[in-house]
This record gives structure tokens, C-alpha cells and sequence, in this order.
């Protein structure tokens, strides 16, 4: 496992990555963009047409145990397929209730009842992902995900997120907002 | 619990603590200091007569259980207790090794085999103690602790931290540096 990267996702006019449509799936919505550039490693420089920028850090497993990431290291691609010109970007906000749950309880209802970590798996390698932190940061968002696909997996992508917003755990999301984005191939 | 707080300690020649001593455990020294000064809730201003500062985040739990946690919020007292005027700053590393290692492994080494919990609890209410995270704020330690204790609680609090440092998840610790301060009462 690397050790934390910063990663800074800006919102503007330039960037690599083409936004096709933002929905605010709960609270409290992000402005429109049309592009989205991914900064690694160093802290991103605000420049004057931006209209967003969200920080995280990649970290530590805190949920899956050995057998989970055993399977997930043996199925899961990375980042930066040529093939995946689809992406999707989901910021989201645990509410403070879920944060308060002692680590037994929130693995519960992570796997045990919601089986977070099995839904994903079934999409694998098809779908790649990226988790990045940002509650410690002092960010608006405790986590930012990000998913790359090719187009023809566009409908297993929309097919895992349906199966995600009905688990237990979704019940502590109280912000979410759901972007689409594109590259040339 | 309370959102993440963003606390830094600032090694110098001002601060409300004395440092008494300072000793390396493992790994590469700090330099010596005579004051510690600690800000919360703010980035730091970088001093000219500073000699190094430290940053962290209190979070939520990463491996109590809910019968722990019970446990521990009924026995331990906050900081700032009166006569609290002796503290130990202990900022530590764990190796790669352990950041490998998946969740269900590390809160088997950090409790079931360690008792890392158990040895802290008996030593409630007597010793105060606040938890900062560094990984992900990409500092050179990945923990910084901060205790506080009455002078003749001195003696619990080494006896505490000789048990600590002979657990198994201390094979995991690369590098530790024991601070120890006071304040005028």
C-alpha cells in the first residue's frame, strides 16, 4: 500500500477531465463546472477560474479485513486505463451520528449489513476506484471517490451506485452529490 | 465526540509548558527545545525562534469496540485539569509493515494481543490523554499523544508506558520520542 497522497480535485474551466453532469443527491449542492483537473502529491494552487477545489488523502484500510483485501488486490485494476474514458467523482458527508459509533459498530453496518465491500467487489475490475479522506482536513466532505470505466460499463456503474444508496450505511450520508466526467480517448 | 480538531505543538522558547526532558526511544532525534506551545483550531504561524512544530488532528475511534468505548468515556477526564501540571508529548511511526496490514489484523495485535486498551484503561482518571493523527497531514510522525497528569501520578504514567512499550504492537513503532513537561500550578 503507498503511503498517503494528497490529491486536490479542481473545478474550472481546465483539466483533463470534461464534466458531463452534477446532481446533488442530498444536501446542500456544489456549483456547475465544465472541467475538472486532478492534482497529486502537492497542494494545488488556487487560480482565478476556479470554481471549486476539494482535498483528500489517500490512507490506511479502516474496514475491510484480510480475506476482504486479499480478493480486492487480486481483482481490482488502476487508475489511468486507456480504455476508461468514463469517470465519476462523489464527494460525501457522514453525519455526525455515524461518527460517534464505536469501530465494531461501524464495521457492522459497513459490511456485515450493508455489505459495502461485496457490492463492490462484484464490479471489479471493471470499475477502478480511488478513496480519498478529507473529514481530517477540514474539508465540506469526509470522503471523495473517484471511479474510472470504460463507456460500455456505464450501465454496471449506475447498477452498483443504485445497489449503494439503499444499504444501511447510506442512512449516515446527509451530503452527496454524484458528478459524471469524460475524456477523449 | 467533537469534529476533528487541528491542533500544532510548537517547540521554542514560548509556550505555556516547560520541557523537562526529552529522550529518543526509536529512530531519529528531535532537537532540543525549552518550551512547548500548543494552538488548536488554527494553521500555525511558523515563528522565527522556533525549533520545530508538529501538527495533528484529533478523529473519531479507528479500532474501540462500543464496550470499550463505554468504558473509557465513563472513567477518563479532559485535559486541563488543575492539577494536571505535568504533561508527556509522545509523537511516534509505525512502519509500513503495519499500515499493510488489513483493519481486522491490526485491532487483533492492537487489543487482543497487546491490550493496548486495557493497559490505558487502569490507568483512568488518573491519566489524561488526547490522540492526534499526523499520516495523513503529511508529517514525519504518524501519531502524536498528549497526556496530562498530577505530579504524583508520575510514577502510574512510566510504569504505563514501560508496559506499552513492551506489547506486540510496539514492534511496529520506528521511531518515538519521549517529551516530558510541566506547568507552574
Amino acid at each position: 500500500m503507498p503511503p498517503p497522497l494528497h490529491v486536490s480535485f479542481i473545478a474550472g474551466r481546465t483539466g483533463t477531465w470534461r464534466i458531463d453532469s452534477m446532481s446533488t443527491v442530498r444536501g446542500e449542492p456544489l456549483a456547475l463546472a465544465e472541467r475538472l483537473m486532478i492534482v497529486e502529491g502537492q497542494e494545488a494552487t488556487p487560480h482565478s477560474d476556479m470554481q471549486w477545489a476539494l482535498r483528500g488523502v489517500t490512507s490506511n484500510t479502516r474496514y475491510t479485513h484480510k480475506t476482504e483485501l486479499e480478493h480486492l488486490v487480486d481483482k481490482q485494476e488502476g487508475l489511468r486505463r486507456l480504455q476508461a474514458t468514463c469517470a465519476a467523482f462523489i464527494p460525501i458527508r457522514k453525519t455526525a451520528a455515524w461518527w460517534d459509533l464505536a469501530q465494531d459498530e461501524r464495521r457492522a453496518i459497513f459490511e456485515e449489513q450493508s455489505g459495502h465491500i461485496r457490492i463492490g467487489m462484484d464490479y471489479l475490475p471493471a470499475i477502478a476506484r480511488r478513496l480519498h479522506h478529507s473529514r481530517e482536513l477540514g474539508e465540506a466532505f469526509d470522503f471523495l471517490t473517484w471511479f474510472e470505466y470504460a463507456p460500455e460499463h456505464a450501465e454496471a456503474f449506475d447498477d452498483m451506485l443504485r445497489k449503494l444508496r439503499n444499504i444501511a450505511e447510506w442512512q449516515y450520508i446527509d451530503r452527496e452529490i454524484d458528478i459524471r466526467l469524460s475524456r477523449s480517448a
